[in-house]
């Protein structure tokens, strides 16, 4: 094993860091009190040319792998801007993976570059109310009718809905059928028509700048060269970007965690109570030391997770543990930080509120805890399936 | 041991168990979003005749103890109402327990009557910014001027004073001496005199319905007939309130993460996803289980502490583990009931999310659990003081 | 609620208190090497009436409840006896309350003088290897011969067969019906036959003074009037007992981790390191405040189980949660003492490892954390069975 | 970074899979009960030429680096033999570092080829009874006489001084001097001379094969020439071998971990109960799927470490982080695996227990995990000293 950074990769996190103190402890504040795109955050990303990182270089891409992914993404997570921040592109860099890999050479043409330079959002609909984690049972129905599908019926928590110009979608093209309950559906990328969908952002813990929808498609008509890839395969494309958005969002939920981890440490050291800093008490600093101990092996796993995908290789138990250990970890270190600035803690000026209310999100999505334990067990250690 | 109620006892449940099931999810959750004192329901707690319920009968109390304040609380935040509701009216009825205490005739007679009949409203100035839980270094000064004092200096965390009439001030009125650094603090109950105030409003976490500000005491006046008791004993006078204060938090957190874990069984009965209600998973229901327990075990000690108080006998090593447990409790119910909603209970219609923002204040305040150890380990245990 | 003893109680536990400090570290140490059944520390206990507690006056009992057996076992397992002084008498408290409860007066005239005077020792034959907790699927067979039935099959963990004369026996009388499960098992009070029995120490992780057995039975033979009650009915009245032993395991599991916590308590008095006794680190202090407190609600909990079935009323939930939660913090204060006294702890003369091999019992049995969890869960919040 | 191992570290671990493989249940299970060095497996790693793996090849070793070295003993950790295994050579892969990096070229001749080849096993004494984790205050003296030193006094903790020749020892040339705490000790390797030694094994909780003693030194006579280094600089030198040891240590607890994890997961596949495999169960399954990804990522700790120790790069924190992280996972799976076990757990038969009962040594040795906490508090941290 090799654990340290390329000079590329070092040279990633450099120049990510920099960008992201740019942006204010007041600018996210704002963000999160008003909500409303962080736009000028956005902008500074794209013009970077940090959206492409992981896409071809043919099509305007950097090529990169996963691994450099995670460590972008770690790095913008690790910042005031947390979660805010890597949501705002988290989408641009993880959804169109399904297109560089399962689209035609003509859709990559017509997508890739623009969502390289940043010339329209994607948003990601695939999740449904009734229907949890079971994906096998989306109803979302897209009818085909000539050159075009009608797509009618209700997807949730469709991040950045509200500013996004292109919709991933997962919709269904024919019946479940419970021998095959994994075929049936089909993977769209198209305009996201706000004149035949309603748009209802959810009011939401946390995370206000980047909004949260339900999405509700009144026969919306999606052109067939919308379709990636074959009729009825969608479901197995979707699959080939579970564990890169795992590791992902496990890279972001350990620089949250870092992030309040920072704020408690040197709070810690300038708050003085009965004469001494308070970091100086066992009962503040041994916490905090333990939280530095799991978010550094949890990002160890994110990066072995990161690793093992960019050499092809299989990565699901790897992922799945590295999503498990990262919202733990994440979670303890912000509610930690909370608890370490006493009642500070709790003014929004602070900061470390709004941390602990963002990472709940890496905590419950996109997978729960649960279903991480479940395929741990039943994959590695060959357990039964409980549910 | 005997662990019934008392036929008084069932009525006081049973009766605020109906009035707090006359406020929807809806009042309380707008009262979240947009603030302001949730008058309405004061108004039913006031006109049912509550808020004297511990103090003396003679000024129109219900001369009962803090075992029957605890209850009332207790059921209180188990509403939607959670802490929002709760803090309403937390302070009229641990507050003037000071006054019943230590006040003269005259100042019970001024006083307890317009608290009992919530004529008007109290805040509470003791906590300031650069004294943590130092409280013999609090540095807001009352200088005495022939038949007045002339207050300065800042409080912070007081609650209500956006909208209370009174406030109860701890104030130093002679110097702080290290060889009695418990003595030179003075308390008065007096008019919150806005017009040598300045209040600012703390943006926080959660409970916005209930203000927490900063208060900016500029020269403000307070007769020295306001003052309770002797000068220099004002630590002496609020040390005898603290163990109730604590223990009625510890009520208020069980409370709350009852109403949680009761929020998410519901979910986890309703919910279906993989052909099953999620509380059929062990996963879901097991932690649950375990909130349920810790909850009840709480609550037990939360009242043991009661009785002692009751009865007259030591109960600050109960008190302080009654208020760590049932943080602890309340914290990991909250937690718990987020995560069994999923996704879902990052919605703020869900109101698990709200509690899960309230619980911090009963986690954070008005002790750290980190002081609530300290005083264990050097009361119960024996231990040397560590700070 | 009231939190205090009676005098009578008071009274239990003083004189218990006092009758356990007369067996030494060393002589329970050495039985925890070497084995053999602590028949001094059985004699004291006989000799001074303990056995009877919960037995009916009327044949020499003492005709008190389960508040004051779970004092009593409280009592002793708080001792170096630990577990080893606990299990020791614990059949003899818990075991005959089903002949108590369902035996013929001629029965309790036959059995109930000798267990209350300690002329026989009681083993309880319930638990078999292939069935763990699913009760209704046992398998030793008793068949009816005429006056006798035929006993054969294994039984497993029983504990003091090695030096009991007579057995609690559960065995099959009619094959298993799975429309009503729960009939066909009856319940025998015999003479435990050696002729007829194989019985096998199983050499276990501790508690080594009180043996635990295999015992195979090869057509041991059973008066028919050594069954208690009615054929077939023997589920039933074995359920009666389930709820106060997990109280007094629980009540042992607690007095075990108190005992554990004294002994890190002095530990970390006395033992200084950095010129600072180590009980003046936090990290060592804070851990064993959070010991007690854990350890004394969940006692409230032990006993409030114990008043409800004192008073009839039913006290499933409250028994599963007091044995759960008992488990815990037992389990968590001796793991914390061997960690409080470093290296030494390691060490056998110290004796909190001994605490801490033994506290794995009241873990492990009469039923397990997740089985407990699953009633909670099942009776208390009303969520489908999970198994 | 990369994540897989070389060719070479592929054959070392699949070596000694195969030479662990080769010693039953049963051998370490007779060695556990009745105490005795394993001297059978013992000639197996020495026949195979492992004891050199990381000493010089020049006086006959494998050269390799402490990440290889961490791969044996991990390897040998996850077998029955688990820390009896381990530590019964543990010390000769470790301690002889100090004579590599600071030995004449005289003593690296006259030692370390006895040492690879197994001709002489060594002991290890630094730590005393009344120092604990404080060195500087060690108490051994060495006093200079003429060509000779004469050691008194009293270590503790020594293991294999049953049976090792040879003792590396830590002791005080010249009195304590407050200025410069960490000078006045001195580093010997020389015989242990059991003439004018009195070794007293300590009897203790598990891992009875490999002996732990008090040593006390009756005038001791030892050489000049077997001191290492300079007369002073011992705290120094030992120091050197510190951040290996935590390694090889961190690398055992999670072998055992492993060990504990695959036969709970066994088990649970086995074991039928309510008519399902008990791992069908969430509440077995789902620990066990915890404990396998923090074995994974403390495993990924400990190879950091190693990485950056045969780097020559700093790596002290990660180094007490990995020892931290693996005796919290290496118990935690250990604890667990019991719990899987039922009742069966208890029994030695098993073999969980066992475990259980040596994951305590990494735990608890070569450094608390407080004292780890704090070196990651202070150095990583830069918080102030707390003790």
């Amino acid at each position: 094993m090799r654990f340290g950074l390329t000079d590329d990769q070092s040279a990633i996190v450099e120049a990510l860091s920099k960008l992201v103190s740019g942006f204010s402890d007041e600018y996210w504040l704002t963000k999160d009190r008003e909500g409303g795109f962080p736009e000028d955050f956005y902008q500074c990303v794209k013009e970077d040319g940090w959206l492409g990182i992981a896409l071809p270089e043919q099509y305007g891409g950097s090529g990169m792998g996963v691994t450099e992914a995670v460590l972008m993404m770690h790095t913008i997570a690790k910042s005031s801007g947390g979660m805010a921040a890597a949501s705002s592109i988290h989408m641009n860099i993880f959804g169109p993976k399904s297109i560089a890999a399962f689209g035609s050479d003509d859709q990559k043409q017509r997508w890739l570059p623009g969502l390289i330079n940043g010339d329209f959002k994607m948003c990601f609909g695939v999740t449904e109310p009734n229907v949890g984690l079971d994906t096998t049972r989306l109803k979302v129905k897209a009818e085909r009718r000539g050159a075009k599908y009608i797509v009618s019926g209700q997807k949730i928590w469709t991040s950045t809905a509200q500013v996004a110009e292109k919709i991933m979608l997962l919709a269904r093209t024919s019946p479940r059928d419970d021998a095959k309950p994994t075929e049936g559906l089909s993977l769209f990328f198209t305009d996201l028509d706000r004149s035949s969908t309603t748009i209802k952002e959810i009011d939401k813990m946390g995370r206000k700048a980047v909004d949260s929808n339900e999405v509700f498609f009144d026969q919306m008509e999606v052109p067939a060269e919308d379709r990636i890839g074959e009729e009825g395969n969608g479901f197995r494309y979707i699959l080939q970007s579970l564990n890169p958005e795992r590791l992902l969002i496990g890279a972001e939920a350990i620089g949250l965690g870092q992030e309040a981890l920072n704020r408690a440490t040197a709070y810690a050291k300038d708050r003085v109570v009965f004469e001494r800093p308070i970091g100086q008490n066992q009962a503040i600093q041994h916490p905090l030391a333990v939280n530095w101990a799991e978010l550094e092996a949890a990002f160890l796993m994110v990066m072995k997770g990161a690793w093992l995908f960019d050499k092809g290789k299989s990565c699901g138990v790897v992922a799945n543990a590295a999503k498990y250990l990262s919202a733990e970890a994440g979670f303890d270190a912000c509610k930690q930080a909370v608890a370490s600035h006493g009642g500070m803690g709790y003014a929004k000026e602070f900061h470390v509120e709004r941390l602990l209310r963002e990472v709940m999100i890496p905590y419950l999505a996109p997978v729960s805890q649960q279903m991480a334990l479940n395929f741990i067990a039943e994959k590695e250690l060959q357990l039964p399936r409980s549910y």
